[in-house]
């Protein structure tokens, strides 16, 4: 297994270790900074292949070999290293909830030494995951109700980029993926139809349409732009259709669209279809689609059925950095907690300090999300009545009445043992859509979306603000 | 191993295996059409990859059994798969070399079933190296001659995007990464500084950099952001260093900044080390660079020593997507060569038919490429005078004279056998030099580059014309 370690992580481990700091108890929050492409949400995930490393993260003599020849690590640490075993306890958001920029997604409280281990390997897989997952929810949502095939591993950054990504894809919403080690590994319904390739190895486009027809005749879909599109490939695909397929009792289940102007195409050839009574024909399109340009075809009324959606998926083309961030919040001191802060320049880079919780209120009567609370740990949330405040502009402020509460982290390692009962694939994937039905439409509007409320609990707010303007104080009395 | 195939690769070979097609043999060219960010150039990777993969491409029985489930192949082609292995020729452009859009990379010769399922791993393991490669050389040429770093694991799309694509920053310049395990695989050099988590667990900035300095007096980088970057983090670098380094016979390296205005903090820094006597403590800089960010950097005047590139540079951000496609030139029936086209409302879909060699022709004296011709595999190259025709423009002509040729690919597979040497690692970052080396300066220019010029030969565009003719007449008239 791949272990993804920043060198810094190392030695820094190796300072704690020669310095007294290696049973040092730390809390790190992993949260982002931002909503993926401007939107009003996210879906996290991720939390399977963490789990994966978490339990499986170890050094193994050639590891050791290793970081023995960069001569930067003494003999003592590198045993340390050779015995390591993660020992902690991790709180996460269960993959498939909607999450929000600046709540802590993931918790991790262990020894200085392996919380920091930890940091980049759990930063990949949640930020790839959840980049992949949201980016699919946002495509499926233009494509309202129609189907949305994963397309992407040619374009995909690596193999893991691509199995994994089209896992999260369809989770997120996909109907399936074209990816064979997805299916193989994961089970998510293989789906594709034909490649240019195999129309041009015969010298006519309807010999090649009629022998995949001849091996598929129960699922046949056929790509007609090879040659062109309404006078070679949907003339070849209707002769196949009566010529072959209706003459035995099946039906050509539908065509693709894979270049030229897809809203003209896909009207002209509905219209031929319809007209030669293959009314039950489905047209599928591809070619280099997004969210973006799904809700344009639709908006001209494109009778399109299914989107096959590559490179913009997998790569989440128009946002591919998804920025979670993996922050010390608090350290303790002989039992006791230490809130730490980040300060910054960039004052979207300043952090929210110690142990907390985030919880979500839904209104009792519409079920839907109310709006988040970050919270000190140990703080009790009111069960009727709650004034949630802006952290920045504090005059704006919401009272929410007769909500119910949901704590969002649940617990997943506990003294280093895994301790959550992980859901199958099938069971996230209904999660994401349930979660979606807990958001207004007006938090999933494609452009400039409603912002969801994220706020700091009041206790919060003044210990962050406590520690920023004592940081100033010391600065300017030295 | 992951394998990476596109379901309908499957599904292709099946009706190949059914319909007589499997001893046939093809000719499948990758190529791309559009330069990465819109650039002058890019550098070719992902070689040793798809070696890696052609090498161990097999189905084993828990494929077959699940193949077997999807209830859409029968149990002939199973067996076929079982026994697969890839039996055909491969030639390639060698990794780190200078390449363009429109030209032939890889070229796969093999029967029709093979050639089509090595497809989706091939352009995978292409389009990431190629893309990471060619987007740091973009970045280490606007840092002119300063120190690039990699440190994107947390934000690549994956383990494999973190370590395959550390190894290829490398390769395209990088001098080396913070990814732990793209060390280990590849022996890349492992840099890195610190985390402001090193800092935050301290009480006091002094006291955490002291304890960094005596584990790493050697080698000691201070990351002076986390609280105040001029009024707390430099002025406890500083400390250290008079207090605990130099006392010692040490100096401090470097400083690290990590956010605020990088042209203003760098030059202010700077200013206050060489007041304090420090001018060999280095400035390394930080936070979402990228090539056009160096650039603007450099040009007023920060004094940067080296630059930590991360998610800009491990996702592509600008261009995630590299467009590499894999298409049918060619079918053997009977020992004879027939050409293959793909045709398409988009004219850039439009694909050069036929078994083709790349020829770059470079200046006796300069040793600059003056310009790459496609031409059919049986053409013979003039040696002393050549015209170079634009596709399009055919009145566009250039003369080239006093030149000699070198063929750009290789043979790396024949009959399945690995016939190719891999090179080192650092024998292919050599040659990224030297290829560099042969571009003008107008090609590596960042904003609106010259263009190289690929021309086809004259047999090879009145062939492609030819066909395109020929398919036009057929519509027409049918």
């Amino acid at each position: 297994m791949k272990k993804l370690i920043d060198f810094y992580e190392l030695t820094m481990a190796y300072t704690d270790f020669k310095c007294g700091k290696r049973d040092e108890y730390c809390c790190f929050d992993v949260y982002f900074r931002k909503n993926l492409d401007n939107g009003g949400y996210n879906i996290s995930g991720g939390l399977s292949e963490i789990i994966d490393f978490v339990e499986n993260f170890h050094f193994d003599k050639k590891d050791i070999e290793y970081l023995r020849n960069a001569n930067m690590f003494d003999e003592d640490f590198l045993q340390y290293l050779l015995n390591f075993k993660f020992s902690g306890d991790i709180y996460a958001v269960e993959d498939g909830t909607a999450v929000f920029a600046g709540e802590p997604i993931i918790t991790v409280r262990a020894n200085a030494i392996e919380a920091q281990l930890l940091e980049t390997d759990i930063l990949n897989r949640f930020n790839h995951a959840t980049m992949i997952t949201t980016k699919t929810s946002r495509i499926v949502t233009q494509a309202q109700g129609r189907a949305v095939m994963e397309f992407g591993a040619r374009r995909a950054h690596g193999a893991d980029a691509a199995s994994i990504g089209a896992k999260y894809a369809y989770i997120g919403g996909a109907v399936g993926t074209s990816c064979y080690q997805t299916g193989f590994d994961y089970n998510v319904p293989l789906l594709g139809t034909m490649a240019h390739s195999h129309i041009m190895k015969y010298d006519d486009e309807y010999q090649a349409f009629l022998n995949y027809a001849k091996c598929y005749p129960n699922n046949c879909i056929l790509l007609i732009d090879t040659i062109d599109t309404l006078r070679s490939g949907l003339v070849n695909a209707i002769k196949v259709a009566k010529n072959y397929l209706e003459p035995n009792g099946y039906r050509l289940k539908g065509i693709r669209l894979d270049s030229g102007d897809l809203a003209y195409l896909s009207k002209r050839a509905r219209e031929i279809l319809d007209k030669n009574g293959m009314n039950d024909c489905k047209i599928t399109v591809s070619n280099s689609l997004d969210e973006y340009l799904i809700k344009d075809l639709l908006e001209q009324d494109a009778p399109i059925d299914s989107f096959g959606v590559g490179e913009n998926l997998i790569t989440s083309k128009s946002c591919p950095v998804f920025n979670g961030v993996y922050k010390l919040v608090a350290v303790e001191e002989n039992g006791e907690i230490i809130p730490r802060i980040k300060i910054s320049e960039n004052v979207e880079k300043i952090t929210n300090p110690s142990y907390k919780k985030v919880y979500r209120f839904y209104d009792r009567n519409t079920h839907y999300a109310l709006g988040d609370l970050v919270a000190l740990a140990d703080e009790i949330i009111p069960k009727d009545e709650i004034i949630l405040t802006d952290e920045k502009d504090t005059w704006k402020q919401t009272k929410l009445q007769n909500y119910y509460v949901k704590e969002l982290q649940k617990l997943i390692f506990k003294n280093g043992e895994l301790v959550y009962k992980q859901p199958t694939i099938e069971e996230i994937k209904n999660k994401v859509q349930r979660e979606l039905g807990t958001l207004w439409e007006e938090i999933k509007r494609l452009n400039n979306p409603h912002k969801y409320y994220v706020d700091l609990s009041d206790n919060l707010r003044e210990l962050k603000n406590k520690m920023l303007n004592e940081k100033n104080k010391k600065i300017f009395t030295e």
